[in-house]
């Protein structure tokens, strides 16, 4: 950011701040750290200029909020007399290391930019409904060969946080809006939520697919139920079918962190009783 | 229909069926009967009158599908010279006997018409986005006064005919498509879904809220869980958290048919057994 926060006093105290962050994660097994400078409204060329080498010396994504709402492209454009997408390739901001968040309001030419550039595009559905910014061209984005996948934004844009959720209102929205009911395939929706999704985020070669090599990131969900029965196509099924509750079984790098429900690696009534203590001094129960 | 299937050969067989699946049910405790003219493009004139004065000596619902693709509005314009809904209020089809189903494509002065005849209309928003249909102007005609509730359509265009899947997001795409993250909020979507959607089907009388003198109609969530932990608003929450899986208990004019999730009145495992046989037929799992 360009402004002080609780964080940091200055650009360069965030930088620092950014780099300490990536040193102390860098290592760690499930965790990438990257360097994300907010926006274009809030951090200037420098700021963005410094980000992207900072990014470029700790060898690490790079993440942005892009064109999210009307308001910010007609910002920047007013800022900067270019479209957001064109003023970050003229920086040489925009390369395969770039995951961009939102991506709702892009002309043609910066779709195809985009796609040139090989910059991975995390796209919030539900939260931008939600928000009323409007709807990400998915489907153009896809054709035209951008790595597309899903994000759930934060619960206070997006209650349940459940990729299964964006992926059945993402494939139905998109047909709608293309009036084509083939649009966006159940095959494609689960396609962006796990090797493509893994590829936007430059993590293509370890995580995304079953494969021998990449690590054991698994789900294991119950198909035996009333509202799954009987099954016809499995990408349909788990596009338009099925419930978070049919997971049973969650088993992340190899080690299982759900058995059959159950959380294994922390006390869950801990955990939601920390969040009901939290609520309560947000919004007292006799507010 | 006006032309014969497997269910009669003539348009005055289908009435005289349908007069006699009327009298069959009119007197079930559960079971509402109606008179049910397809649609524009398959009943014409003389069908549509002969449909409303049976429904009328009845007096029961009449059931239209109405305006849910483009193609459907051309094919009326060209053969009447009248956008569908003005087509009906002229022949004086049109009054709150009448439940319309899907009504997407309107003009603001049909909104006007269906406002001004009370008729009830039951949009099927996940349905006719995986068609490509089109989306309802749902904001509108709420906000004209028409009664609009939550239709499913069926399994062949909508998977899991959940009305809570419905609420969910036709409460975020209406947002988006009106600019506005206030449309629609959670209450009015629990209201469409309940009191409205009574009323818009003439049943407000009986059911849609919990009074005194109405049936016991009620359903039993579990709302103590993680993912909907802690609660800050309880319409919020129904809408945009919880899933069909929450449901413990449903109690339908006062009698418990689903307890603790397992189902009273039926065998679930017979069921289910069927639904498995059929698929083989329908498409065989070496196909």
């Amino acid at each position: 950011l360009d402004f002080p926060s609780v964080s940091a006093r200055s650009t360069d105290e965030y930088l620092e701040n950014a780099k300490q962050f990536v040193k102390n994660w860098q290592d760690d097994e499930l965790i990438t750290p990257c360097i994300a400078p907010h926006a274009l409204y809030t951090c200037g060329s420098d700021t963005l200029k410094k980000a992207k080498t900072l990014a470029e010396i700790l060898n690490v994504p790079l993440h942005i909020h892009l064109s999210e709402t009307q308001w910010e492209v007609a910002e920047v454009m007013a800022r900067h007399h270019k479209r957001p997408v064109e003023y970050l390739a003229d920086l040489g901001f925009l390369d395969e290391s770039v995951l961009a968040a939102h991506c709702i309001w892009l002309h043609d030419s910066e779709i195809e930019l985009l796609a040139k550039h090989a910059v991975g595009v995390s796209h919030c559905m539900e939260s931008n409904m939600k928000l009323a910014s409007g709807f990400a061209p998915v489907v153009s984005m896809l054709n035209a060969g951008v790595k597309v996948s899903f994000g759930t934004d934060g619960a206070a844009s997006n209650n349940d946080l459940s990729i299964m959720s964006e992926m059945s209102t993402t494939a139905k929205v998109h047909k709608a809006l293309s009036n084509n009911p083939t649009a966006l395939d159940a095959r494609t929706a689960i396609l962006m939520a796990t090797r493509w999704g893994a590829e936007a985020l430059g993590l293509g070669a370890s995580i995304g697919s079953i494969e021998q090599g990449k690590c054991a990131d698994l789900v294991v969900m119950n198909l035996d139920k009333p509202h799954l029965t009987p099954i016809y196509n499995i990408y349909s099924h788990l596009v338009y079918a099925a419930l978070p509750s049919d997971v049973e079984t969650v088993m992340v790098n190899g080690k299982i962190v759900i058995n059959d429900r159950e959380l294994l690696t922390a006390d869950q009534g801990e955990i939601l009783e920390k969040a009901r203590r939290w609520r309560e001094k947000i919004q007292p129960h006799d507010a």
